[in-house]
């Protein structure tokens, strides 16, 4: 399978945004293989994902350039042969491509196929997020490498090994959250992580750490029709008797728990279940909302301006 | 088809409750149809749904009495006839199972199957809930009649005529509030109304109307994760960037849409659907979340206790 | 409002199909305002979905036309000024992009936003179906006119009329079903219906009336998991004991209910669910995935291939 | 938690049913603590679902008897002791309340709290459905052991040792496929297994096995709407373009994928998913279906008659 780039881009809307775009890559010989568009009328705002397969100056190729196509070129009884020239490498073209983008007042990021992104795990003492994410990272599911585990707690220890992943425990009190926030930081840096997974990591992560970190972390929470602030909210759930609980994907912010949403799902639920039954039916919704999200991260699928995203499912 | 009596019963739990009201209903001759129970054990509250067919003293039947079933009273060796005084009407039967159920320590409410309740609907301008509702009684999905279409709007007055239905015209204003509630309370006394429905009625109803009403008044509201306050929910939600919207349907009380919930359901939406899109889709769910709601509550399905309900589906 | 226009096209795959289309519309001065493509890897086929604003030669604007974008036509240092000829009408413009998609070997069909689709019901007795979609019609939640209301029987000519409808009454059967055909067909030709939905018409259209009735038929059926061949479905259903019951909407062919599939959805039931519920939570199925598939169909949002549908929702 | 019975019975309705079951339990000082009736009016059956903690002659209690409740046996001014027999253990208490039901005409079932129903879990080399299984049996979800996990395959030998289950391989060719039956029996003797689980068990089971068994066997497949013969069945559905792709959990009988119905369930694809990603939607699917499947039956919540399932859910 040939690398692909994938580029999600937005930015004020502008008439020709889709030609340009597919201009640009069919005049470097690039094969579009998806092309999702998306705009905002109220936001004025233009989305769009791509992913294609760029033209590379690999041996066995003409390195001289690649041909513009004269579908684009035309004039009368003439014909004009304009040659661009051809990226090296997976990296150079997506910076190409970037640059491209960001000269219509577009934000960009481009990802390659070949490029696994590295996830690091944050876990508490529930196991169950994790156990679904490494079982999935294991029958190939994510096109990632799970780099490290870290834990405020020992207790996930033994099964990560099991699973032949690197542990990491980083104790958390009170007194030390600054301490062990940088240490996190490091191991980060360390193991040079592209995005954090907070898997039932019962902490809250400061501003500091959000804006340090510079990577995308994603968080699973439980939600509820209505909202309980509070502690204990399966509890107020069942107090309250909801027919629904529900589980929210989303991107941590310095505000907890109101970070742009990735993915939402609800179970059914009914006078017969008790706390622990929801608390149950809670585990198998967190699971698969937050497998969901992050398989969608790593596709390059989510796309986050303000305080949302959009999801090209 | 013969006449039944439905029991809804709730109560401190104790031993022998199900053998107690199953034998008392046995000893009569009755013919038990349905018969659902609940404990909560964290209450130590027993709930029950009973569904049975009396025997009544009509015609042809022995007046004497019903003996009361030998499987009940043994003794070695020995025959005990006992005969039990016959109710002659479904109301009767239905006053002799609410004494019973009281000596017991237990809340009770007793509807007779052949007893059409009698539905009032509010309406306002939006008219989705109110022909899903009366295209649903006119297709006989509910056991009950319209008696009145009440609105502080006229523009439903048309429709409602169409269908056959009674439409009563009380303007709503924030000065004549108490005065058109004392109307409404004196139409609802005046067509005998068993249930108000608040089909997408715009106007909050005060303690004060509830409280007089003495009847249960259901209502149906959307309903997001995470909730918003203030208005425009939906423009919100949009905002907000929310993956799924949503739909309750609950007992009124005076805490504003924090009444007893009897239904919830939602839908999935997209970064696609616009906010004229998500109104649109809230509209069916609100349709389908009010009309199960009411059928259950008709049916003599929903039980209240505190602030929440057990729904005997 | 501007008019658009949005067409959907499928063909062979081949590079560049993004970029000319987007190319050809930007040249001409469009603006795109969605646009959707997908590819399917097996059978090499291209598809797209794109709905643009055309510039018409209206009065006010520059007849003379469009100016070719300078960013598409580069050379050195040059500067190439190109105009193209500009469609007087939506009309114009339609068969325009038409004859441009033929040349790239893709089969298309171009639909005006301003050109309100016309619509033939077909009922039988049920009314349910009928009902849902003449009051989202009237609601306004379809572009479309509902031309016709045909019936094989006259239950429904009453509420048809209420609504303001046409009501044509063509008895079918077995032995005039031929000539009654003939009659749809005429009566189809002479409301000038651009589609015809099924809303529980409980007939076989032959695969002649389709062949000669040359526009789409969509159809709604029940079906279950597993299948069920023979008459009374719900009663087989319910003897299988069968835990969710479903509805596919689909494009009506000589192969009854095998037709290209537009939208499915389920609804879970239980042994406490008789015939009757089933019946009832079936109608509430249909009408809901019926007015799912004819809005889709409607916005030019469902792309037939074999015996397949991409639906761009 | 003292030890409960959980009695699932059926069998031709007759009156009273409830109120003597109850009373039978109610008489012997037994606490009913859930209790669901169902009756079929179709095939005039009941069905009951009864769980209650029995009075036992454990040391500490008076062995003489439990004296039947005077609310049972009344006769005025006359005061009436009976006492019955009280079972030294739960085994004699089920085994009593069994002769009791059968008396009645019920077909009975009785499952004690304290017993640990015991699972064979027979695997190919699929592995979603078993990882699925036994996490939820280490995180305690089922009142069960798992006492062996079978296969026909080695593939899985690894994970289920590092799970702490014995494996056992079991080669089955079509040659040696009634000698196979025969060891797996065997095996299924020796573990004294209670359930068979064919998570994921790609092979047919005889029908000579099914009844020799002697044990019900759950089984998971997909299913489809429409339903597809044939191998491959996901990439049918593709072809087909099916927007729902279904599993159901079922007993597993000699008539392949037509057993008893325990739960089913959908989700949803479209167009952009390929084959493989139904693959993998299916394997999640499958998973729910079959955990909950177990769970339920593990619970003594399926009730099995004809060719269909009354689920207590």
């Amino acid at each position: 399978m040939a690398a692909t780039l994938t580029a999600l881009l937005h930015g004020p809307d502008q008439p020709g945004l889709v030609a340009r775009v597919a201009g640009w890559i069919y005049e470097r010989g690039g094969n579009i293989l998806h092309a999702d568009q998306h705009r905002d009328p109220h936001a004025v705002t233009f989305f769009q994902r791509v992913e294609w397969q760029p033209v590379l100056a690999t041996s066995g190729q003409p390195a001289a350039g690649v041909k513009v196509s004269p579908a684009l070129v035309r004039r009368a009884g003439e014909r004009i042969d304009l040659f661009l020239p051809v990226p090296a490498t997976s990296e150079e073209a997506a910076a190409d491509f970037s640059a491209f983008a960001q000269s219509l007042g577009m934000q960009v990021t481009v990802v390659c196929s070949v490029a696994r992104p590295r996830m690091a795990v944050f876990v508490s003492k529930a196991d169950h997020c994790f156990h679904d994410l490494a079982l999935r990272w294991k029958a190939g599911e994510f096109s990632a490498d799970i780099v490290a585990v870290v834990s405020n707690h020992r207790d996930l220890a033994g099964v990560a090994e099991a699973y032949g992943l690197r542990f990491v425990h980083i104790p958390v009190t009170a007194e030390n959250k600054a301490t062990a926030e940088v240490k996190q930081l490091e191991l980060l840096q360390e193991v040079q992580a592209d995005l954090v997974v907070l898997a039932r990591y019962m902490q809250v992560l400061s501003a500091e750490f959000l804006r340090k970190g510079g990577r995308p972390v994603i968080n699973i929470h439980h939600s509820f029709l209505p909202a309980f602030a509070g502690g204990r909210p399966y509890h107020q759930a069942h107090t309250r008797g909801v027919k629904l609980i529900g589980a929210t994907a989303h991107y941590a912010t310095a505000d907890l728990d109101e970070g742009p949403i990735i993915h939402q799902d609800v179970v059914r639920v009914t006078h017969r279940h008790d706390v622990d039954d929801l608390v149950r039916k809670g585990r198998d919704l967190e699971k698969m909302v937050l497998a969901q999200a992050v398989r969608w991260h790593l596709e390059g699928r989510v796309l986050v301006y303000g305080n949302k995203t959009v999801v090209f499912d």
